[in-house]
Parts: C-alpha cells; structure tokens; sequence
C-alpha cells in the first residue's frame, strides 16, 4: 500500500469515527432536505413571471407570452410541489404522514402560493413607483426593475412572506437568505410590509420577524428594525418583539428601533443613527441632537501619503 | 382534462387577464434589455486585460501576451457593441434612429471606452499602491489584487465612470451594481474618485453619484458619502448632492458625510460613526465627544450561558 | 485593412505599450496563481464532509457514507495539495525550491490540515447549539445549518483559522472573502474564536486579524472588532492590534471595540452603537446614555406621499 493512500485511509478512519458522535453535526438526515440551487431557479422563473416584459430569454412578440410563460409556470408547480414535499416532513403534522399525503397538500401549498401572484405584483408595481419617486439617482424605472437591490429584496420578501403565510417550513427563509446573500438586505419572512416600500441602497438593513410596516414608508442602508434584546432565545419566540411602523415613515441610514411595542407614528421622520426605543408620534421629526464633535489640530499638518508621521500619536485620536 | 391541468389553466388564465393592467410590471418593452450576464462576463474580461499577468486561463509565456489579450479584446468589443446597442434604445435621442446609426454610435462608444483602459490602469496601479501602504493585514499585493473586495469595488467604479461619462445609459449602474452584491460596497458610477482610493472591509460604504474624492483618500466599512434629504426625489437629480472630500483624508467606521455643500478639507482625518453635515476644515481631525456611557453591574453576575436569568430585566437595557 | 481591425489594432497597440511600464500591474507572475474557483468548491466539499448528514447531491443510506465522503475526501486532497503548491511559492523560504520539496510540503499541510477536521467539526456543533439557543427566529437545527449566513462564516473562519495556523499563504484570506461576499462578514483568518460562537444576521460585521474571542459570545449585524488606527500600516503588521472579548459576552448591533489593549472581561453585555476603546470590566453592562433625541413638528403634517411640500425646508434636518 502506498504512502499516500495509507495516510488517506487514515484521514478516513478518524472522520468516520468522529461521526459517530451523536451530535447535531453527525446526524445523518433520514428526510431529503430542500435544495437551495433549485430555490433559486424558482425565484428567477417567478421574477419572470413577475415582470413578463423584462426578463425573458429573448425578445418575444406579445402573441407568445402564453406559450412562454405557461413553460415557466409549469417548471415551477413541478419544482415548487417538489421542494414544499421535502420540507413539510419537518412539519410535524407531516413528519410521519403517508407519501401522497405529503404530495397532495405540497400540490395544494403551491397552487396556493399561484394564487397570490397577482397580489403580489400589485405590490410590486407601487414598490417600482415608490423607488422612482424616491431616487433622484433613478434615470428609469427600468433601471429599477434591473438593477436596485432593494427592489430585488422587496420582491423575494413579497414571495416569500406569502410561503411564510402558508406555513411552509423552511422555503421562506432560504429565499430571504438568497436576497441577503445577493444584497446585504436581511428580511425576514414573517415581516409584513405594505405598498409603496422604498429601500434606498440596502446594504446592513435587517427588519426582524414580527415587523409591521405601513404604506409608503422608506428605509435607507445600515437600518435595523428588530428587538430589544434576544437574550430570551427560544423562549421569545411567535411573540411580537419588532417595531410597528406606521404609513408615509421615512427612516434614515443607520438607524436603530427596537422592540415589540415601539410605534413608529405615521409620517415619521427618523434620523440618521438615531436609536429609538419608545413610541414616536405621528408626525414627529426625530434626530440625535448636535453630536458633540471634537476638532483637533496638529501645530504642522500630516504631510500627505507618508504614513510614519502620524503613527505615534494616533493612539489619541479614539480614545474616550 | 386532469384536475392538474386544469388548475394550471386556471392560474395561467388569472395571470394572462392580470397582464393586461397596463402598469409598469405588465409593460412589453418593444426594445431588447441589457444582458447582466453578459456584462459579467465583460467585465471579467476587462480585468484580464487589466491586469494580464494576474487573471488568466492558464500559464502563459510573455510572447503569447498578445494572442491572450487580443482574443479578450475582441470578444469584449463584440459584447460591449452590442449591449450598447441596446441600452442606447434607452436615450431618448436614438429611440427611434436607424438601425446603423445605433449600431455606429455603439461602437464609437466601446472604442472610446477602450481608449481609457491606459488611463485606469494607471489609476488603479495606486489603487494597489494604498491598499498596501495602508493594510497592515497584507501580506502582498498578489494577495490584494487577488483577494480585496475594496480593490475589486474601485476597479468597477473606474470602468463604470467612463461609461458614465460617455453617457451611456444603464450599463454603468448594472456594473457597480454587479460589484455591490459581490462586495457590499456601493459606489455610483457617477461618483469622481482621486488616485490612491483605498478602502478597507468596504462592506456598508454607500457613496453617492454627486461625490468628488481627491487622492489619497482612505474610507473604512459603513461609510456614508450621502445626500442630506432625497425627500425631494425626482425634482434632484443631477444637482450636487453629495460631498467633496479633498486629498490625503481618512475617514473611519461608521461615519457619515452629507450634503452637496461639505466639503472634508485635505488631511482631515474623520473619526468612527461621526455625523458630518457642514464643512471641515483641511487638517482638522473631527471625532465624536467621548460618548457618555453608561455602566450597570448587577449584584451577581449573569450565569453563563444561561439564557432564562437574565430575560426578565434585560428590558431596561435599551431604555432611553 | 477594414476599419474595425484597424480600430482594434491601435487598441491593442496601446494596450501592450501600456504593459511595458514595469508597475505592479504589468507584472507578469513568473508562478501561478491559486484559482479561487477551485477553492470554493474544495469549501463546499469541506461543508459536505463536516456535515455528512446535510449537504450531499442526494439521499444516501447509511452504509455509503464511507464511499461518499472518501471520494470528496480524495477529491480535496487532490485539489488543495496542488493550490497549496502554488502559493508556497510566494513563502520567500520556498521561491527557489525544487519542485518535489514544495509538493511534499503541500500534501504535508493538505494532511496536517485535514488531522484537525475533527476539532473544527467539535467546535462547529457549538455553533449551530449556540445559533439555536440564541435565536428566537430559528425553527430548527437544520434550518439554522441550511440558511444561517453567521453560521456559513464561522465555518469558514475556523477552516481557513487552521490554514493560517498551518502558515499557507493567500489560501486563508482567499477563504474568508469567499464567505465576506456571500454573507457580508468579514472575519479574517488570523482572529481565534472560542466555542459556541453566535453571529446574528451579520451584515457589515468585521473582525480584525488578531482579535482573541472566548466562549459563548454573541455579535450582531454591523458590530467592528478593529484597530484603534490603522495609519501605521505595513508597520504594525503582526502586532495585538485588535481587542480580546471574554466568555459569555454579548455585543449588540453597530458596536465597535478598536485596540489591542482593549479587553472586554466576562459576561459583559455591550450595548447597541457603544464606541469602546478602553477595556470593559467583568460582567458589565454597558450602553450608550440616552441619545438625546431632538423632536420637531411641523404646524400640519406632510401630506402622505406628496414630495414637493417637504423638500424646501428638509435641509434643517441633519443640520449640526
């Protein structure tokens, strides 16, 4: 036997042995688990399905979006029945069911879901409208629909709030994962959002589970809706912890509401890096008072690009 | 007919009826879209040609440098002519122009952009340049080229610019789009950027389309370059909005600079989460005022890792 | 001649005149490079051999995990063994050694690296009890190992930890930025992290190359773990330039504790926003003092959605 092949038998034999460790890690799945590739393809069909004018293989004439579209609709019943009778044996109720069971109720959880398309892009076109409006950066909507990431992340919420409505296990939270993944902007699925939602760049954002948001509201990057403390952990959970936010609210970067009874008032404004814990009146303008800002001076000046002048003292500069 | 056929007819018929609302989610462009994976592709072509002797197929000898470059070349101005094309549909100024004036201004356009690759590898030379001087986490500069999320930020913002500058529509935002999702980092196309930019983590930098950044500049994660309100959406856009940050500034974690008229004067340096909406002047280092904190001790310790100890009164610890 | 090729060739003409100019970009690597895509899929394999039960192309009985795992097993070895060879070339002791000595030196660390999956598994079982414990938001285990970005990254930071242990350069970095753009945190190979470590949502985290962190911990979106300054550059590198966090200590979202000397002691709860830059005592609870928080109301409210009657009188707002 040669020297490598030993050592790998001996790499081998250690692994094999550690997953005999009755841990978490070691568990040996007896279900299938849900496939996050095929997810994703879902989500691109359906944002296809979504905007049946922008995303499309290629230029098609209007008389064949029946054809094109009832092709992308069939491949998602297939994968969509598929995927939900995969995870509902997580469900408890469905842990132990018999397989066509499972099958008819994953059949009737995706022709459910079919069902709110049209509502959802009801939602979607105010979103576009919103972002338009909102943006002086915006030169279309097109633009929007193609390339802002809040719009990616507002639609992906809207799709998979309405699995999280239907009690799919698992599906909602893979898809929002996906959006945050592709753009830094973490909604949960069981957050409830109305029209006319703005996010403007989106990176950092994270509005928690029980969020309630109302119409026209808009949120700027680094925001974080979410509760005031986690430290309760399992214990906390299907209790309302994340903030109410009224209609026409306009949050900017980087700021913070915490907390399940904190009401943010309709046509709020919220400043930057403000930190709300308590209810805000309707129509209030909230900012943090004046930072106390510190301007120091050097006698000469740190000559441009070299870095060794300045290294001594720098400790200085945060300390409180 | 099946009772699954008919249900798919159902949802067909309820989405081919909800296209027919005349929004902009049921609109038809009568003009191709741009190709986001096309312009992937481009653009990882373009850093090939950037950098030719980092980002490669395979080996290769000096000699064959130009059969290497002029193969990417080629097909970066078939794809770049053609996206082109496309999005100039777009400008309302070849809406309805022939066919081979399109097709001729697309190509004067990717030449003209082709022309510029001299100028933003020298650029980008610095880019590397301050990436090293200023991370002492790097070990070499194969590593900052090969690993840097900042770098690779710059790096799309200065070929986006060009296109920016030559006006073209739509590409220049899927391509700093394309580099936000990857790095978190969102800088408009439209935003001018000095030699010698470095950005350290990068992950929630948003800066805006109106910025002027001299050179020297260095800008940690979280930084906002931003507008003071965009409440005025539409009625802004193309004024002056974001700030000018002049030569050799540095400007920490968290911090935030607003409004068309701040200007950083050079060599300031601006400290973590630091709020600026008003001018600094060159020199100055600007931090915040210690922050009072607030230190609580219980009489005994929480217990580790135990969870139910410390739910009851954790509210109090956001409690304004 | 057409034109076209014309055109083309002044380009390329330019182009290769360009590379000559003897900077860091014309350089031409006399080595090879490592090829990020292949290490991204010798991580997923790694995912799929630390968790055997999770992730793998389909259902298997239990009898052919062995089968399984020692061709992904064999499949990382190959590939790692033949990476790790390329960057050993940039360890200045082995630029000019035969080829058979840095070949051997590669298995050498492919196999000394593979001896501590064991550990990492034993350590990653923490996380995901950690991650369970510590989120209200999570249904399951397995939904935790399926979705959790924060999970993703620890798994990650603790292999490329035991690369960067093992000395192999650029492997490490290339690791963690692979998992930086997927979930936005930005963890660098050098920081050593205890067991049961919980990161939530996790957008814009970053943690500092030689921050020390204990056991039970928890950090949240937006949270720095960084350098008080970084202006000395190359010169400080690896120095204690980032701070030591204590067992069971909680830092909530947007914190930032910078410096060497900074020790956060046991079982301290750092507050949302909290700028530390001074050790923090042993089961402290520190929280930034109420913000004070400026409220303005308007004579009549913002008409909803109407943008023309604020914009006039918006700049007030930010303004210090």
């Amino acid at each position: 036997m040669h020297k490598l092949e030993e050592r790998i038998d001996g790499v081998m034999g250690r692994l094999l042995e550690d997953y005999q460790g009755g841990r978490t890690v070691d568990e040996v799945k007896t279900f299938d688990l849900p496939d996050n590739d095929v997810l994703e393809i879902v989500l691109r069909s359906l944002q296809r399905i979504i905007f049946p004018g922008y995303f499309r293989n290629k230029a098609f004439k209007v008389y064949t979006v029946r054809n094109n579209i009832s092709m992308l609709l069939e491949d998602v019943i297939y994968k969509l029945t598929k995927q939900i009778a995969i995870v509902l044996r997580y469900d408890p109720q469905y842990e132990h069911a018999p397989e066509q069971d499972v099958t008819e109720r994953a059949e009737e959880l995706t022709f459910a879901f079919l069902d709110q398309i049209p509502k959802i892009r009801d939602f979607i076109e105010t979103d576009v409208q919103a972002a338009f409006d909102g943006d002086p950066a915006a030169y279309s909507k097109t633009e929007i629909i193609y390339s802002y990431p809040g719009l990616y992340a507002i639609m992906v919420n809207r799709i998979a709030h309405e699995f999280f409505l239907l009690g799919v296990p698992m599906i909602p939270r893979i898809m929002t994962e996906l959006a945050h993944s592709k753009t830094g902007i973490d909604i949960h699925p069981g957050a409830s959002i109305g029209r006319y939602f703005f996010i403007d760049h989106g990176t950092g954002i994270v509005i928690g589970e029980t969020t309630e948001i109302g119409e026209h509201v808009r949120v700027y990057q680094g925001v974080t809706l979410g509760a005031l403390s986690t430290r309760g952990g399992q214990s906390l959970r299907g209790k309302k912890r994340h903030p109410t936010i009224e209609d026409n609210v306009t949050i900017y970067s980087g700021a913070s509401i915490l907390g399940g009874e904190t009401v943010v008032g309709h046509d709020a404004v919220i400043g930057g890096n403000a930190f709300i814990t308590k209810s805000v009146p309707a129509g209030a303008r909230v900012s943090i008072r004046q930072q106390e800002l510190h301007f120091h001076f050097d006698d000469k000046q740190p000559a441009p690009a070299e870095k060794e002048d300045v290294e001594q003292d720098e400790a200085w500069f945060y300390v409180i």
